[in-house]
């Protein structure tokens, strides 16, 4: 049993140390580039660090490039993969398939380009280039070397009708309207408020869940700005304008509880008003890893609120496939996304 | 809307400071004995600290009972409540009603002799015999004075037939029968494993599986002695030992992935074990305070895994008289909850 879960599929045969520890929880990968059967190896084009990280570096070495360029290379090296110690966090990578294992499960070919949806936290990686061709001043950083699939990873291939970095930042995201998509067809008709609603994943929650039957919207932004921004798409029935971290301004602006409310709100202390807002017999999607698991459990029984709290999982199969065609096909969703991506037709 | 939702049911206009929080945020709260038409006052006999809370407390002041004593006085006086502000808890309390509104929901009456099933974190509470019948060594105090229930408070009435020690050990870990329950009943003859089966609410866990029509019942215990005293009791198909901690050796106790898992264990780290031996498909149930939001939801993600994650809620309706009842009709359950609260006959 272990050996199809919890062993190669997983990819535990690459964790150094400590022992038995999943790779994401690894403080050393081994990235040799020889696959095993059931594994994938990729030439990697491009690493995007996470914004998180790179803001960490940024500030850690007073953004003197060369230094960040250095401390990315010493993280990579150190631990088979690029896995901020500090902020615990990753990113995503593109790049070529090199070569598939005859058991690997994902379906790539030689020559498929394709992006990783598991974070880079537990991906093998090497770089043979010594990132020369990254000027060190965002978290883009074009790259040669090698990275590592498991069974259990999650790769998308790049669409061709879409530019590169649309469809990266829509596959960054693609959890959120999935999961949303699923909960939401659980309900008959139901309402659906979206805190944080004018975001990237919050945006697909939106036409996500009025794809999936949701009778009424409700978009809840902090600022007129975004406000304006969200109306004018018509993604949302009603716009409404609070502090998501207020319990009291939220539950007010919202007004009558809705059945489901999806939390895209990537700051502390959204809970409360989340729980608030949800009618009894709901369900609140918390996608944010800003959510405080006690906050959450301890706060709807502090308000003997009868709702189911998700852990907004960030795999749901289809999950990619499902958000670029709400990209592809809602001309609102894709406006709101170039709008981030630049030029749509960027590369 | 806000009035019937946010207001006075939620116990906001109890919140001194900081403004716009719930009363389990609020630094401070207004604990004066006068009741609102939806509120109760209660008169106290007896608070339970919760453990950590005391465990802190008497870390703090290295033992000494005046110390510990003067310093819950201090946070009462202070606070308006029993929170602990190092931990973050609370605790339960005893009291009788002394006063019920006429527009509190909660049923009670005058002479009700109630446990509160709300953390003593959000309950405006006064003590007015400077806890001076309390030892300071245990974390059981006898005191006087009164607290306040709002209408979304939960509470229930002492049963007549079951000793308070045990009554209240069982209503303090309602949440996790009740919930494993509604979840176990939303499968066909599923199995389930339950992580810290041989704790209270891994007992109650297991039992509340079983009722529910669970096909397979698995224990996971972490100790020999554990594993001895959960085979005892028959009330699971199968015990098996491991370090809830260790993924691998979760995923490879547990054998054949289940369709749902239930982690009652109060250390960090369970999180990726419990993931591991979820079927695609599951849920896993988190109703340790020790889990962490973001090791599950990128645990998952990096597993690949299409499992729902439920942050265990601890308020489901009718989760006291359903724990109560396995209690009294599961000789097993009862049995192991009297062997940690004492002589069955204890008042």
């Amino acid at each position: 049993m272990i050996d199809r879960r919890g062993g190669t599929e997983a990819g535990l045969h690459r964790v150094l140390e400590p022992a038995g520890v999943l790779p994401q929880a690894a403080l050393r990968l081994d990235a040799s580039p020889r696959i095993g059967p059931d594994e994938v190896r990729v030439r990697v084009e491009r690493l995007n660090l996470d914004a998180a990280s790179y803001r960490q570096l940024h500030t850690a070495h007073g953004g003197d490039p060369d230094a960040i360029r250095a401390a990315v290379l010493e993280i990579i090296t150190t631990r088979g993969k690029m896995h901020n110690p500090v902020t615990g966090s990753g990113g995503m990578l593109v790049g070529t398939v090199a070569e598939a294992g005859p058991d690997s499960p994902l379906g790539l070919k030689p020559g498929d380009r394709i992006a990783t949806l598991v974070s880079l936290t537990l991906t093998p990686l090497a770089v043979t280039d010594g990132l020369a061709r990254w000027d060190g001043r965002s978290e883009q950083i074009p790259a040669e070397g090698h990275a590592i699939l498991f069974a259990r990873s999650i790769a998308a291939v790049l669409p061709d009708d879409l530019p590169v970095p649309l469809a990266l930042a829509v596959m960054d995201v693609c959890g959120a309207p999935a999961l949303t998509h699923r909960v939401v067809a659980g309900y008959a008709a139901p309402s659906v408020a979206v805190l944080g609603a004018a975001g990237k994943s919050g945006t697909l929650a939106l036409a996500a869940a009025r794809r999936a039957g949701a009778a009424r919207v409700v978009g809840l932004v902090p600022s007129e700005r975004e406000e304006k921004a969200l109306l004018a798409t018509g993604l949302a029935d009603q716009v409404v304008r609070a502090d998501a971290r207020d319990p009291v301004a939220v539950a007010a602006a919202i007004g009558a509880p809705v059945d489901v409310t999806v939390v895209c709100v990537d700051v502390p202390g959204c809970e409360h008003g989340a729980i608030l807002a949800t009618a009894p017999g709901g369900t609140v999607v918390f996608f944010s890893m800003a959510t405080s698991f006690p906050a959450a459990a301890l706060g709807a029984e502090g308000l003997a609120a009868d709702v189911t709290m998700l852990i907004g999982n960030g795999y749901v199969p289809g999950h990619a496939e499902m958000a670029l065609d709400l990209v592809r096909s809602i001309p609102a969703v894709r406006a709101s996304f170039t709008a981030r991506t630049g030029a749509d037709s960027a590369q």
